[in-house]
Parts: C-alpha cells; sequence; structure tokens
C-alpha cells in the first residue's frame, strides 16, 4: 500500500482546541485540494501532531486498519470519506458503482467490532444507488453530511450527560465532580466534542469543577496517549492512572461516575467496548457508583440481541509486546518483554446490561434494555424487528 | 547511597531454573567473600540478568526501596540479610545494637505495605537481644533460616495448591488447566518456587497440562518481565495478557482458577495485594470461577480486621509515565505522555474476604475469614489476640 505524505501542521491555538466548537475537526477535505481528504496520525500523539492525506480509499481502509484514526463514530466518517475517494478513483472507470461495492466490501472488513463503520458504509452506497447527479459531489455531500450530524449527536449527548454531571455538583455542593473514563471516547474519537467526553466539556465549559481519572488503556493506551492529550488541550483537570487502578480509587470513594464510549451497542442494552471496560463496570457495581455509556445511536446493532454474540477483534501481539514513547527528542518503540513471549490481544470486551446504570444518547438517557432503547428511538427498533 | 558494583553473570543453565531445587536462590551470601549479599537486580529482566552486591545495610535499604528485589517474602529476607550487614558495620561500634536499631527503623519504612518486613525484622532484632554467641554469626544465621524455612513456606503451599490443580484436572478429563495470575507472586518474590507459582510448578513437573494467563501488570510490568521470564525458564506453558483482559477471558470461559499472591492479609481474610487485583477478584465471583489466594502465614497481619485499614503505598508517577524494554541491543525508558501530564501510582488495593474462595497456606487451605486463618493457625490468632 502506499503511505501517505506526512508533515508536521503548524499548531495555532485554535487548532488544538479540539473540543472547541469547529475550529478543529479529526477529518476534513483539503481546503486547497479537494482530492484529498486529511487526517491527523493519531498513532503518534501526544509526541507529533503529524496530518496524514488520504488519495485513495485504499490510504482510508489502512487508515483505520492501522488505527491512524479510531473510535467509532471517526472510524464510520473515514469509510465514507474513502467512497468519496473510490467514487475519484472511479472516474475513469466502465463500471464505477462495481468499483465502488468492492471498496465498500474491503473498507467494511477494516475493523470487525465497530457497527457503525457498517452503517456508514450502508448510507453512503445508498446514496450511491441513488443515481442522481454527479457520483462524486453526491458521495462528498454524503460524507460531509455524516460529519456534521456527528458533531450534532456528540453536542447532543453532551447536553444529556451534562444533567448527571450538575447533579453530583449539586449534591456535593459545589464540590470537585470525579469521572472516570476509559480508553478515549472523546473528541479525538469522532469529529468533535467526543462521546463520553462531551458532557465532561460541556460541564468544564459551564463552571462545573470536574475532574477526570483517565485510564492508561493498554495495550495502545489511548487513555494516556490521546484522552489525557485531549483534555490538557481543553484545559480539563485530569489525573492518569492504570487501568488496575480505577477500583482502588472507586473503594476510596474517589469516583462519582463512570462514563465510558461503545464500539457496539445491542438491542437489549450490552456493549461491547475497549477492553477493560467490563472490569470497571464490575467495580463501580460493587460500589455502588453510577456507570454510564454514552453513544451515539448508530453503534447501536439492532440485530443483535446478546453481547455474547459480538465478534472480539484479535489484534496483532506487537500492539502488547512494543510501546511507543519519546526518549530525548525521538520517538521510537521498545519491546517490553523477552523474545518468543507467547501473547493474546482481545481490543474489545462485553460489558452486560446489567452492569450499565444507562445509556446517554443524543436523543436522552435511557436504561440500558431493550425497553430503554426501543422507547427512546421507536422507529429505529421498529424497522429492525 | 553508594551503588553497588554491577557484573553481568555467566548464565549456567541451573542457574537460571529457578523453581527447580536449590540451584539457584534470589538471595545468597557469596560464598568467597561473606560479608558481601548478593541478588538479581529484578529491574533489569528479562533483558539482562545482573547480579549486585549488598555490602551495607543501606545497599539493602537501597534494593527494597527501589525495588531491585520485591515480592513480600522476599523483601523480608533482604531485610534480614541487611541487619546482618548491620551488624557487620556495627563491628567497630561502641552501642552495635543502637546502630542496628537505627538500621532496623529504616529497613522497616522501605515499603509500607508489606507486613512481613516487620515480621523478618522484628524476628532477627528479637534475635539480637537474645545476646549469646557471636552477634554477627547469630544473625548470619538468622537470616539464612528465614530463606531456608521460606523455601519450605513455599513447597507446602505448592502442595497444598496442587490439589486444587489436579481436582480441576481430573474435571476436565486431562484437558489444559488454565490459570490466571496477577503480578509477580513467583520464585523471584520469594527465595524460590514462589506462592502463586509453587502449585503451578509443582503440577507442571506432575504431568499436569497446566498453562498460565499472565497478567502484564502495569505499571511496573511484573507479569511481563518476571512471571512470563521465569515460566519460560521452567518451561511452564503461558500466554500474556493485558490487565485489562483477564474479565473477558473469564466470560468466554478461557479462565479455571486465579491464583495470586499477597503482600498483607488481614485476620478476616482481606488481603492487599497488587493494584488490579480487586479487579481480578469480582470478574471471578462475577462468572463463578474460584479466585485462590496464596501466602505464608507471615504476610498475616493478625493485629489488621479491615482490609481498608491498610496503607496503601503510593509510588513514583514515573513508574506510569516511563517504560522501560529494549529497541535494538540496548536497554532504555521511554516516556509514554506528554510532559507535565498529572499522575497516581497506587501499587495496591485490598481484595475483600468476600470475594475470595480461600487462602493456600503452608499449613493448608482455608477460608478466607477469621474462622478459616484462626483454625489453621490457632497459636498465631492466640499470641495476637
Amino acid at each position: 500500500m502506499r503511505r501517505s505524505a506526512a508533515y508536521r501542521i503548524c499548531i495555532r491555538e485554535t487548532d488544538i482546541l479540539v473540543a472547541k466548537g469547529e475550529a478543529f475537526r479529526t477529518i476534513w477535505q483539503n481546503g486547497d485540494d479537494p482530492s484529498v481528504v486529511q487526517i491527523i496520525d493519531q498513532r503518534l500523539l501526544p509526541h507529533e501532531v503529524v496530518v496524514r492525506d488520504l488519495r485513495t480509499w485504499g490510504d482510508a481502509a489502512h487508515a483505520i486498519r492501522e488505527m491512524l484514526v479510531r473510535g467509532a463514530p471517526l472510524i464510520g466518517a473515514t469509510a465514507a470519506w474513502g467512497l468519496y475517494l473510490a467514487a475519484l478513483e472511479s472516474r475513469g472507470s466502465n463500471e464505477p458503482e462495481r468499483f465502488l461495492k468492492r471498496a465498500a466490501a474491503e473498507l467494511g472488513q477494516t475493523r470487525p467490532t465497530a457497527v457503525n463503520l457498517r452503517w456508514a458504509i450502508d448510507r453512503v452506497m445508498n446514496c450511491v444507488r441513488r443515481n442522481t447527479g454527479d457520483l462524486v459531489a453526491r458521495l462528498r455531500d454524503e460524507a460531509q453530511a455524516i460529519c456534521d450530524e456527528d458533531i450534532e449527536i456528540s453536542r447532543g449527548i453532551g447536553r444529556h450527560g451534562l444533567r448527571l454531571i450538575e447533579d453530583i455538583a449539586k449534591r456535593k455542593n459545589g464540590g470537585v465532580v470525579n469521572v472516570l473514563t476509559h480508553c478515549n471516547a472523546g473528541s479525538l474519537a469522532t469529529i468533535n466534542w467526543g462521546t463520553a467526553t462531551a458532557p465532561i466539556y460541556l460541564a468544564h465549559q459551564n463552571g462545573i469543577d470536574v475532574h477526570v481519572w483517565v485510564d492508561e488503556t493498554r495495550p495502545r493506551n489511548q487513555g494516556s496517549q490521546l484522552t489525557a492529550w485531549e483534555l490538557a488541550q481543553n484545559g480539563v483537570p485530569h489525573t492518569l492512572i492504570v487501568d488496575n487502578a480505577g477500583g482502588h480509587l472507586m473503594q476510596r470513594g474517589q469516583v462519582d461516575i463512570c462514563i465510558t464510549g461503545t464500539d457496539r451497542t445491542t438491542r437489549r442494552g450490552d456493549v461491547a467496548n475497549k477492553i477493560g471496560t467490563y472490569l470497571k463496570a464490575l467495580a463501580a457495581a460493587d460500589n455502588g457508583i453510577p456507570f454510564y455509556v454514552a453513544l451515539p445511536s448508530t453503534t447501536i446493532d439492532w440485530t443483535l440481541e446478546d453481547g455474547a454474540a459480538i465478534p472480539i477483534e484479535e489484534r496483532d501481539t506487537s500492539e502488547v509486546s512494543l510501546v511507543r514513547g519519546r526518549s530525548g527528542d525521538r520517538c521510537l518503540d521498545v519491546q517490553t518483554v523477552a523474545d518468543g513471549t507467547a501473547i493474546s490481544n482481545f481490543a474489545f470486551d462485553v460489558t452486560p446490561a446489567r452492569l450499565i446504570t444507562g445509556l446517554i444518547t443524543e436523543c436522552g438517557i435511557c436504561d440500558a434494555s431493550e425497553e430503554g432503547l426501543s422507547g427512546l428511538f421507536p422507529e429505529l427498533a421498529k424497522r429492525a424487528s
């Protein structure tokens, strides 16, 4: 696969305030050259902010598979832009639809767990079949619409989740509200604002004294390298902890609420999210701490009832054995284990609905149950049944 | 503090078979120079096997504090040998007992959570007060006795724990027995054989098809760097996983039994062990998987009832931000987080007795309860009450 050109961007202050309005997005069409889509290479954060060009649908597939972009909403958006790039590439072809179908099929295989990858691809492919007007323009508009709508969805999640944080702040008479989050369900996982972080950013902007416990999130360290970075950019107080520490903090009364994201939610409210989420949900339940999952309705898989049926992606073992970091002024991988160590690397686990206090969606908060979800999304539930 | 000289040892095959008999110990008196005590610098494993000399009690304190040695039994033994070195240093002094008391007080402060650090120091100081025969010889014999007895204790734990693994093997008709362990409660944490690993080594030697899931154990990676290493040296099949993954494996039926160590056990059976142990115990309970804690009776703190009262050590944040590993042929630390990231680093958490199926001790297996422990150790319980 051809590698996209990489270059360092000059960081303007507004650029890195990733959660504040539209000043910065995680994926965008290059203003000077509309045949190029751009992303931040999230593998290099927090040490370097590098923008990569996507020029082909293969570049987009590579970016998803190799996790230059990650997070369910951003994966979906990247696939949508990938199909726009495929439309551009298909211009010389006799059978553009066949070309697009092949791209859609391969993009759909890049990450098996994220359900809204499938959702975004289906939405764009429906647009292909509509067959009115210029194909490239239609697909660009659709990818752009997916991104614009995603920001509105994040804002909606933020508004509903904010009430939970406000209630805790009131109960604590304005004392600090300690939120624990796992992985990165932040601006960097979406187009902006994030899912789990949207209520946190809104609370912070509204003057609530909010503090975030950031799980490191082994093996890829999305917590220490992405969540801590974007919270710092936005001035939100936070403390990094290892994944092992959350239970201890909950036992000692130092966590008021847990909020995580999800990659796939079943119709009964089970959620597949970053490996380790289940352990934190167990600790929250054991200590009577509310455990919420923030999600756009696009991550609901209405065809699945039981979380145990969700396919769990196993990723390369080098994600565990190699750790990326900075030594002096260069970034490099170090191998933490002896050569030849056998490793298993499951990317997600399933948190059963019984451990989840509620689901925070763009349309409101509901119980993690079939009744809760279909009450909030009656049309989607009906269409799926 | 003066640093001990470091040199690479020539590894003979018997040396690294740390669990097989007395061929290799984690701490020993130099055969050629009895004024020198030697240890393996465990911070450098698995990349380098480096032996360090301890020539003063200050060297021993340094080795404990900086975790050249770790694991409750080995910490106790190192403090005992430290007092032997103090006795050597006090030879020219007018008040050797005063010198030893100061050393004992400072050695006792090196790690706040491990209760048998206190136990070993008390035992050696009682020997100081006995005041018969040469002080140095008495303290050498006492330190040596602590080490010899520790190996017998580990063997005892192994024999009792073996029955649990044998029972599972029978139930599975000789199928593989999957054991999950956290941190390193192995040979390297003791003088030999280990606590949690002793039943595993015995099962392996007895031809049981045993396989170990090794938790990485952030932040210091004792699982990936110590447990995986010593299991590999002994040919025990094992697979490394991140700390986040154990719950998922338990949900999917891939764990038959959990066995961990403990740094301190209360009289009611709560255990303080490596941060993250509590989360695995929660997952085991949620999935009906037996969760055992292996311990020498010296880690029982008969003066404490409730685990919530155990002081939890907070260690330097660099343990989280810096990760040691190999790049090419050199070892170095890389910084995984952005400069200035706030970090909390709790070293232990408390697993309440209600989540523990049983305690495996050198004298047998008992319930994690006051009745269970005092039934097995009536004299110790009586003396403490």
